[in-house]
């Protein structure tokens, strides 16, 4: 007796593909797969194309690391953006962000990733090659260290702070502090003391 | 000011299509572009020509309309399968459980949908079309409804035993009651009931 409870080769294939997926499953690559082989030509056909334009088209600013489709990023590439001051940030996420806020007209650093050493992530891992010669041949005035308020981000500044600083560029650390719009009541203690212990004068006084 | 908040236009169209996968959002879709740009160049590779074999290489079985690299599939091609026994389920998925099951030696009609009206499903949105054939060319002696026990899958049940009963031929459904390994505690009331209803003599009595 023939059994009809074998998947085809090719969609078996496609299901575990799309399973490895972060934050997917088996169950997920095979809805998927049944999806795109009941759907539409069209969907899959425009699926492939999309996937064969970012492996020939997108790649990574050789100079910061952010996505560019050229040699250089739209940042880097920008005269008008200010290459002595450096915003050094563990992913592209954090690029789009910083330029969606629109309040930063520097030049950026990307990291792609925050020392990590019980996950295996050294300073070898980071793409911290080029860091240096840019603050050389761009006579850097700053490095701002914007990775995350988390143990991996924190780290990474540490790090990076010592390092950097032993070059003699002055380098800074974003702020944490109550965001904007936080009421109290529901922040967690660390960023409260953290808030308190970063706390700016507004008004001199007498002393 | 050029902005390096705007995704590369590649990037921007795949993260666009994997968020059209069922259950799946901008967020995801964005995380998984990133996740193949900056994964193994294999990969993506692996991933078109996974989609590209799919698309070409599996359609769905003439007769019974289950998942086939051929003009026919598996079963329907096996002809120590019972053609005179037709068991129609919703999916394709269902196929693959009852072959799993390993207890069923006929063969199968894949509806690919199950009724529901306020989705705008009817009878002309079913792979319907050659099952009143195949039941006079294979000389189908039993029907088995194995459509699921929810509302959707019930309606089509009853549908299609009005349908093909007035054609004479006996239309079976398959037995609902309580899971094997199934506590009765923890089962929901209509399941219950039914297991009641459908319940079997094991001793026939005095009576």
């Amino acid at each position: 007796m023939t059994t009809g409870g074998q998947l085809p080769g090719a969609l078996e294939r496609l299901s575990t593909l799309l399973a490895r997926l972060p934050g997917v499953g088996a169950r997920s690559g095979l809805r998927w797969s049944f999806h795109i082989l009941s759907g539409p030509r069209a969907y899959a056909e425009d699926l492939i194309a999309a996937l064969r334009a970012v492996l020939d088209g997108v790649h990574f600013c050789e100079d910061c690391h952010h996505l560019s489709e050229a040699r250089l990023c739209a940042v880097c590439a920008d005269p008008s953006r200010d290459a002595r001051t450096l915003c050094v940030v563990e992913g592209v996420v954090d690029v789009l962000a910083l330029e969606r806020a629109r309040s930063y007209g520097g030049r950026y650093h990307v990291l792609h990733g925050a020392l990590a050493p019980m996950k295996g992530v050294g300073p070898h891992q980071l793409r911290l090659e080029n860091l240096e010669s840019r603050l050389a041949r761009d006579a850097v005035e700053e490095v701002i260290l914007a990775t995350g308020a988390d143990v991996e981000g924190e780290a990474t500044a540490v790090y990076l702070a010592r390092r950097l600083g032993a070059l003699g560029v002055r380098v800074t650390r974003i702020a944490t502090g109550i965001p904007m719009g936080g009421e109290l009541e529901y922040l967690d203690d660390h960023t409260l003391s953290r808030a308190l212990a970063g706390r700016v004068i507004v008004a001199p006084g007498r002393g």
